[in-house]
């Protein structure tokens, strides 16, 4: 089996990569061959370097779709993306990798299959920003897309696409509606989502963390072995019982900034807690308002796709995956 | 004021054209241009013919949305499609007109922006078929868009360009998702959906028509009357009214076929009724079981916009602008 991931060097990309790494079968056969593709070279896991093909490109660029799929991978993780922030900042750039390019990707697929059937599973990584304010109280998987960042609308329109390529048979999609990770590994970085995970894991490691927003502020979650848990789920799953909604909102952990500090404070005492130092932001606080609280995944729960539902898992996952068990 | 209008030389267009022609001041000022653009040299009403240019281009080809948008329009009507049976059977002509060539209008708007400020209204046709079985017993207007056409996929995709070119300031957009036109003017036309208007239109003409469904059928129309009276109404709406989610289903009157026939009957008589020839014909009964059925247009009619409550209206508006008032 040739698996094709883009956007491999980013974080669930590296999450995904260690599970096809340590677990035997985990997409369903044998990964006989490996395909990384992102920006910059990524790079595999040891036990995968035999097999593994790396490659720096930019999937809007013109050809680098085709060249991947002249290859014919059998299963195609599509990750990479220009970020909300700057896809907000940059409009060309956003519209240009995150549209043009999925579509190329979508679009070199399609030309592979007429010139000898061809039909890989692709899996994409969608997002919960193609959701925007105002919100019900739980978000259902009818709830209609009205994205109010262009980062959300790339991402919806790439929903349609892939929903519409999957019906008409040209590969068999399916789109992953990811929620917040966390605890995100890694530096503190300015996204403004950051603080979420930075209030944990920098504590969790001894060092200071800002909270910039208020401890009511509620936000939806899963940890990055859900994320990881969710592609591998979505490589094997019968697509027959998903029919012709391809793209799902992931389960979540819905928690209050307080129900993180209470869960810190149980896995790792109030010495971590008092490593938070409360800095309110009021741009933060205007943007995360905007921002989807709780969701009703019905269908993706159904389906089998799973996530924490405690937020103490969420920390013990990290301190487990990230600081080798101890802290 | 200069008005573009794309897709001007078909039905709708020619209905917004008499409103204009007709009409002093409707679309909120003096009409002292007019740019009429379709893939067929469009003709403007006699009293629009000295300030009217028309032209004949495909907006998916490469410079006709630039040089279009050159001419700094103040108001665009963008009624342009290859309707829904081709956008099927052509994947590609499909994609590269309602979709690029879309696409390429709101870019063009963008760099001509850039040159000079330029902010024009743009009022874009979509339609229900951005919706997918299978449907709530009424489509709400936070139904999440699901199409099971490319063509729906196009217009869900362009709904979400208008959206966030509309939200950046790019222009001032807002989407008119039309319910199914009826009567529909002319000769019968081999859509799935002509039966809905060729089972009144030939009956009151005096000629035989074919219904190939049941009459339990349920479905959601509007005249072409009201049609161009939404496309009238959303040129000089008040956008801020609208807020950010720029995409409307229009009002319309959820009716069977036997409501259509019994209002044929109270219009023009027992002998009209008499010409409807019952001719089951599966594939239509299957297309159409997919197709929406009613809706809870609420934010469109809260706007106001207006469509007809009863189809004996919908019948003499027929009457009234198609047969000079008789039958």
């Amino acid at each position: 089996m040739h698996v094709l991931i883009i956007g491999a060097a980013g974080m669930v990309g590296r999450k995904l990569l260690d599970r096809i790494a340590h677990e035997d079968g985990v997409l369903g056969g044998e990964v006989t061959r490996l395909t990384l593709v992102d920006v910059v070279e990524p790079t595999a896991p040891g036990p995968l370097d035999a097999i593994t093909r790396s490659l720096a490109l930019d999937l809007s660029d013109a050809g680098a779709a085709a060249q991947l799929i002249a290859e014919r991978p059998d299963i195609i993780f599509h990750l990479a993306a220009i970020v909300s922030g700057e896809a907000e900042a940059d409009f060309e750039k956003g519209y240009r990798v995150n549209l043009d390019g999925t579509r190329a990707l979508f679009d070199a697929i399609r030309a592979e299959g007429l010139k000898e059937p061809y039909r890989p599973r692709v899996i994409f990584a969608s997002s919960v920003a193609v959701f925007g304010a105002p919100f019900p109280e739980k978000i259902g998987d009818e709830f209609f897309t009205t994205p109010l960042t262009s980062y959300g609308t790339q991402k919806a329109i790439a929903e349609l696409l892939l929903a519409d390529y999957s019906r008409r048979g040209i590969f068999d999609g399916i789109g992953i509606r990811l929620p917040t990770i966390c605890v995100r590994p890694g530096k503190p970085n300015k996204a403004a989502s950051g603080f979420f995970s930075n209030i944990l894991r920098e504590p969790l490691a001894g060092q200071e963390a800002v909270l910039p927003v208020e401890e009511d502020v509620l936000h939806w979650f899963a940890s990055p072995r859900s994320a990881a848990g969710f592609f591998v789920h979505a490589a094997t799953l019968d697509l027959e019982k998903v029919g012709l909604r391809r793209n799902l909102t992931m389960p979540g952990l819905s928690a209050t900034v307080r129900d993180e500090i209470a869960a810190l404070e149980r896995v790792a005492g109030a010495k971590a807690v008092r490593l938070i130092r409360r800095e309110p932001d009021e741009t933060i606080r205007r943007i995360v308002a905007g921002w989807p609280r709780d969701f009703d995944a019905r269908r993706a729960a159904e389906l089998g796709f799973k996530a924490e539902t405690r937020f103490d898992d969420i920390i013990r996952a990290h301190i487990e995956d990230e600081l080798g068990g101890k802290i």
